[in-house]
């Protein structure tokens, strides 16, 4: 290693001016804003009514789901991202550091549009939606992965998260659209936002790809570690903000059937492409997931187990056909190099899900269901989801995707912010001290060129 | 790699051909058969009610526990085989596979025996049973781990739950056994149909093992990520079905003394029987499990938690005997080779947990219990549970895996389905892309000391 | 290896003999005083309904929180020991053993001092507490890591659990102190307790360090999933036995706020004391948990999320900067070598906890709360905490610890106990067969016929 790229790279001062600056003000924030959802913190302004028919009789009945969802955030995405050799302290770690600010920070801007009292009051609910707007920003981690500073990436965190909510904002409550399980307000947008970043940020130096940007055995079983957990957890995903009772039970029984049928579709696909019709771990490790993703938006609706399964199969051939032969002509062609490939698990997966819900509305699949209302007495509410709306909602995620993510882009690219010289992509040794020995044998690790790119390039 | 097995053995067409059909049919009978079992699909034939008693109030009651038990079946069985050094893809992968297809398959075949008007109704009890049903086949899959095709295994997935669903019907429906925790409808059953396809399934050429059947560091601290999710989320396993309120308690708190009392055993077991008093990562893996199994049968019956730790010991010690003893002679003279020892797993602790069930009978172990009837009245169910009952379910359980699996395995014989010749078993590489290098810079590895102290002396 | 160290350490009878004798004194306590808790267990004595103040109307309700501090146990605490190159085996290994008799003990011992009718009637929240006692054991063990044998490291199970229980007793019960998530009397009582064994076990011999006592970088990535488990589920470590409803809710959000503000403080302050501004994989393993730890006192206090956040950027400060700087201090100076840094991840933090404790309950923090008396009518309770008993009660934890550590030390320093010699320490191959060919290097692993195969054919 050469001293130049780790002293344009140092983090010293950089790093920690901008983590502690970032949480000082959070605090602050927090200290005006945010206090708990108990009973004895409400007033007679029937909130605690209204919060009541969120999380029906206890406060504690969503902590089981909640908790599924941080497995996916802190686990699942995580893990997901080690399959790369040499790049596994920064995939969990700044996976853990991202998410740490960003929960903090999408809690706050998810709620100041509706504040009672000027409080935010937070449930297990709104710590489930935190969670979820997270979520983005480490889909858009995955385009960029080893290619950008801890600094850049809180940067992006802060901007991506901003932009979201006010996307959130505008789609599920200004245009009543009906999106439960995301598909298109988390992971489209994650997708194309990152995208469009890494287009911004595109690097001529890997055009030929990277002697780090590979996989090794054991990396790819830490991967499968993110990918099983993500698997499994996905019906607590997309049914976790689910109205309680029949919708809920629906999301999760249309994600568990939309994966499980995927996983097949995957499977069948990967080893239909690859030559002599081996399985492929890329495609394993990602496009077994793109039915969580796909069965998002209409997850809580009345499209019954096989239709599940249908968008569950059509997910996975799309999404491993992609990695196959897309994301080497996005990297070649327009410029986009996706270090996970995220186009494939959530771009187009995340549209198909968008796809999905106008036909669903279309067809009147959102069925209605019992609610308690103000007053506590069961009412069934007949939510209006129109077709026009939710396309509305999938071209409104897109836009302020591509144009955050562009905007973005520019301000990520000020070299101030240390981003690492092409020789030391891919490498956890420049941001954070690695063991010696594996490092000794970096250079025969380098004979490693046979193995095949996460990118298939 | 010489072209010839990789040609003989080319999954291309056999496979993604095997697998979408499966998927397609599949399909096709959810369109006709299944839908949500909620409270708008339900007539007035009181099947709400009745539903009512297992899933209590909510319909998400047992969704907690269902996500341990998915947790079991996706990252417990799949890498608790990740022991091999160069199998992990396969274990993780192919787990994932059979699982994603078994669980369609077993919620279909499980529930055609009791369809209300035509149809069945999807609830999270249902979900649980369905991956109860995936349990048998990845129980099998680890008898004939290393030496089968992933169209064999598929093969072998449809036939193995086909069967598993006659004769839990049978032994549960029928006869009325009690086996809560399933020690012989899914552990003995799994276990003996594995044993007897691996039987048929004999290679002489591994009479002196094979080079790979072995583990490394790595190999085994991932296999223990199976282990221990295992043996902590037994409980629910054992529990989940079991009637609401005290059977289920007592399931729960049964299980994790077992268990515990059970790890002791396989310790202390462990470090007898090998020269030096160490203790092996075989017996820890696998035998520290044992008390799970055996306690199934009669986990929700009032046999005191110092019965229950006493079924844990003699299960850890048995296992733990058997891995040392009984696996090589079943090799070398019965001609069953076990690669993953699920005879002593889960055949010999599931023919116990069969004997203390009639043994618990007998002794009028089986409580009763509160239950809520077609009329929501509470009432107080005595069930008859008869020694002699089962005896039979046991019976039934080994009658239809030994046969089972012996008709499979001569299916799974055919040349045509792709198994792998001897000396690629054990290895990732014939059905799986794989990287290249770990292999050739593995003996780099050593000069590992330089590493940095982690108390940064 | 030579022979000498490994027959001076030879386990064979020691520890089979020690392990099943504890075994068996368990359950021959358990066959004289355990129940169940069910409503057939209960006479008239009321004992049913004090019980459902605890666990609300059903008595599977903690059940899914159990699960969470289940996984932090045998996971979090096992894998996070991970790190060290050749000592995965027996953390994981022995972090399991020493749980699961810890916790048939620790369910004993603290409950012998409010039986009902002679018997100690086991519920899920009492599964809760015996999973908490056995954590003491586990943070004592890291700092002893590398250093201790099996048969060691159980007595130190069966003496610390037993002290344990005391002084929780003498500071819960007696004293009446609040400490819902045991900073105090896990965390900092763990902690001092075990680096008062280190410091009677010190070993001149490792004063230069030892070349085993280093990561690889895979190892730091096992340690990595227990350290994101212990993050992702402190949050119900922390309020899986407050008061349900507003309490239960705020020991979740104050848990979950205090641990993602000490993440930002951890990578701060890492990234800081480091020359180039690096990250150090031993700080994020640890530094961000310390949130958790320190919260753990006033965790269901009314400090609100920001004081929480306070909380946690202090304990992540603190803990940094003591692995980076005092560590290296106690072990030259003090001739404490505490393998792990649990000073600075239960000590420091868990003393912080404490002090934080007493100024909440100066400022009057612990609110008022809705509970079930014995007649099932709902009365707000007000707990009277006064900050001399929390002071009291900090003290007690430590005294406890400090001289229960010495006593213990001196009784584990008995040479007949198999302490493993110096040059021995930090590799697994002493106390179990450990895979050949990973030790020494790849010739063998080309033909790896020394390798013990999985059925030890």
């Amino acid at each position: 290693l050469t001293d130049m790229p780790s002293y344009a790279t140092n983090m010293r001062l950089k790093f920690p001016i901008l983590a502690l600056t970032l949480e000082a003000v959070t605090i602050v924030l927090y200290a005006l804003l945010v206090v708990y959802d108990t009973g004895d913190a409400h007033g007679h302004d029937g909130s605690h009514a209204e919060s009541n028919t969120t999380h029906s009789s206890s406060p504690m009945t969503l902590y089981p789901m909640f908790q599924d969802v941080h497995v996916m955030i802190f686990i699942g995405f995580g893990f997901l991202m080690t399959f790369l050799k040499r790049y596994g302290f920064s995939s969990v770690g700044i996976n853990l550091l991202l998410a740490a600010f960003g929960l903090q920070w999408g809690l706050l801007l998810q709620n100041i549009w509706h504040m009672h009292d000027g409080k935010i009051r937070v449930s297990i609910e709104k710590m489930i939606n935190a969670d979820f707007s997270t979520a983005t920003v480490l889909i858009s981690f995955g385009a960029v992965l080893g290619k950008t500073s801890p600094v850049q990436l809180l940067i992006m965190t802060l901007l991506e998260i901003t932009i979201f909510c006010i996307n959130e904002h505008l789609v599920v409550e200004v245009l009543n659209v009906s999106d439960v399980g995301a598909s298109m307000t988390i992971h489209a947008f994650g997708a194309y936002f990152g995208l469009a970043v890494a287009g911004v940020l595109y690097r001529p130096g890997l055009r030929n790809g990277h002697e780090n940007e590979v996989s090794v055995y054991h990396s790819d079983l830490f991967a499968m570690i993110g990918t099983v957990y993500l698997w499994m957890f996905w019906p607590s995903f997309n049914s976790a903000i689910a109205e309680p009772g029949d919708p809920q039970l629906r999301a999760v029984i249309n994600t568990y059937f939309s994966l499980a049928a995927c996983a097949l579709a995957a499977y069948a696909t990967s080893s239909l492409v690859e030559k002599k019709g081996k399985l492929d771990m890329v495609h394993i490790q990602n496009a077994t997931l793109a039915g969580g993703v796909a069965v998002g938006t209409c997850a809580d609706m009345d499209i019954q187990p096989f239709g599940a399964m249908a968008i569950g199969i059509t997910a996975g051939v799309i999404s491993t056909v992609g990695f196959k032969f897309l994301t080497p002509i996005l990297a070649s062609k327009l410029g986009i190099q996706d270090t996970c490939g995220v186009h494939n698990l959530h771009g187009m997966p995340g549209i198909l899900g968008g796809l999905a819900g106008i036909l669903a509305a279309a067809l009147g699949k959102k069925a209605g269901y019992m609610a308690t209302n103000g007053f506590n007495i069961s009412v069934l509410v007949y939510p209006s989801v129109s077709p026009g709306y939710q396309a509305c909602g999938l071209a409104s995620s897109l836009g302020f995707a591509l144009v955050g993510g562009l905007i973005t882009g520019l301000i990520m690219k000020i070299p101030f912010w240390g981003q690492p010289p092409d020789q030391n992509c891919f490498d956890d040794s420049i941001f954070w001290e690695v063991p010696e020995e594996e490092e000794e044998n970096e250079e025969r690790l380098t004979h490693g060129d046979y193995s095949k790119t996460k990118t298939e390039a």
